[in-house]
């Protein structure tokens, strides 16, 4: 299974604010066995959103974006979303039903002026047809998930605190059923800070064994460096074996030339 | 001048590594007037980083990529860059005698064990034919600044630090001539927190003035919200008579409706 995620919103691609988002939802895939193989970020204008979405889909089995569905003029998402995929939106009346509940409580509580459901609350309600809303426990907008032929498209909010809850609740165990492996990942310290010499011996070791090894040079003040170890198992002790396996080949190399 | 940054690496991806770098970079491109339109990452694979920067150079006049200069084996940004641009790698003299002096300096002082130029080290003196190097006053591997038709691409390397001083003095100076304005941005808070209030009066302002304006909400605690205002301007007198402008027109709005 392969996946890419979607960051809309013209505070990331100008360089205001950093997309935390991508970052946490690119490691929990990773582990829970997908591999992560895009993160893009796009302005709020619906052809770079929907041209990235094609991109994106035509290239990985799971895509998931963030950002872009509350109610001001710039949230497009799943208007571009539903472009892309030549389908349409629907108002959802238990989203709308959520939205007029959720006004009212803080109308109740003294915290808004007006419970009355404006047209840029209601436009929270547009999902995409075909959905399963994915309710959301802190804000007022829903997100999406649509399953469309093989691939499975979810639109989440960008607040990370809303993200996060939606991703943990909803998200992660759809994802986890949809894939059969693990990952796990070590790092190891090793008596070499010469990535020049120490790449010679990764790629030997790398060509005969199933684990991915990323040398993480810091400079030369220090005769060592730190040494990551990726590997993908149906299950954790797979994983390690595969982790064990490479890394005494290596260190065997690294003693060898050392 | 719009513009996208490429950052090539699987740490990225994987959520190992947080992208820092082309928030960096993004955030500067603002500043001088330039509109990035689009921050991509991808796997250390040379097809997805080949169909990555034709999908950016489709749409942006500026690509600047990060990461992959290294001498490791997944350090292919060149080659792959070269390709989707149809150009071929060529052996800088230059570069070559700046690497050997970096390892000759290094094994000088101790800090590894060999001056000989490998195969790795020698890789990282392959640049891309027509280009001007980037010179590394951190590290070893040069950057590359190729002037494709109206195209412009630079490709930077992915250390922080190395990134950093590369972009700062070679990157810089040549984007700032490629645009012919600057940005400003301010942030004020106003009295108002219901974003779905709050988006109406902005969509009013921003219909009437060049500025482009973003509501930052934080909840309903408080009965108040920051907003951002950008513009853009050919000075930056000019921008900020543009976000002064829009401000006022906002907070009489504002206090029409409260």
């Amino acid at each position: 299974m392969k996946s890419a995620i979607l960051s809309i919103g013209r505070e990331i691609v100008s360089g205001i604010t950093l997309d935390t988002n991508s970052h946490f939802i690119s490691s929990y895939l990773t582990r829970v066995g997908i591999l992560n193989r895009f993160i893009q970020s796009v302005d709020d204008r619906k052809g770079d959103i929907v041209v990235s979405v094609r991109f994106l889909l035509d290239r990985v089995d799971i895509l998931i974006t963030t950002g872009g569905l509350g109610p001001t003029f710039d949230d497009i998402t799943l208007e571009a979303v539903a472009e892309a995929l030549g389908k349409k939106l629907y108002l959802d009346t238990e989203a709308l039903e959520f939205i007029q509940a959720f006004y009212e409580r803080l109308y109740k509580a003294g915290k808004i002026d007006s419970p009355i459901l404006n047209d840029k609350r209601k436009k929270m309600a547009y999902l995409i047809e075909g959905c399963k809303p994915l309710k959301n426990s802190v804000g007022a907008a829903w997100g999406v998930y649509l399953k469309d032929g093989e691939k499975h498209i979810f639109c989440l909010p960008g607040l990370p605190k809303e993200m996060r809850a939606m991703f943990e609740d909803e998200v992660l165990p759809i994802v986890e059923k949809l894939s059969d492996r693990v990952s796990l990942i070590k790092e190891v310290t090793v008596d070499l800070n010469d990535e020049s010499v120490l790449g010679r011996l990764i790629d030997r070791v790398m060509k005969s064994h199933d684990v991915y090894i990323k040398s993480l040079p810091e400079g030369f003040d220090k005769r060592q460096m730190n040494v990551r170890f990726t590997a993908f198992g149906k299950s954790n002790e797979e994983a390690e074996q595969k982790i064990e396996s490479a890394l005494s080949e290596l260190l065997r190399l690294i003693n060898q030339h050392n």
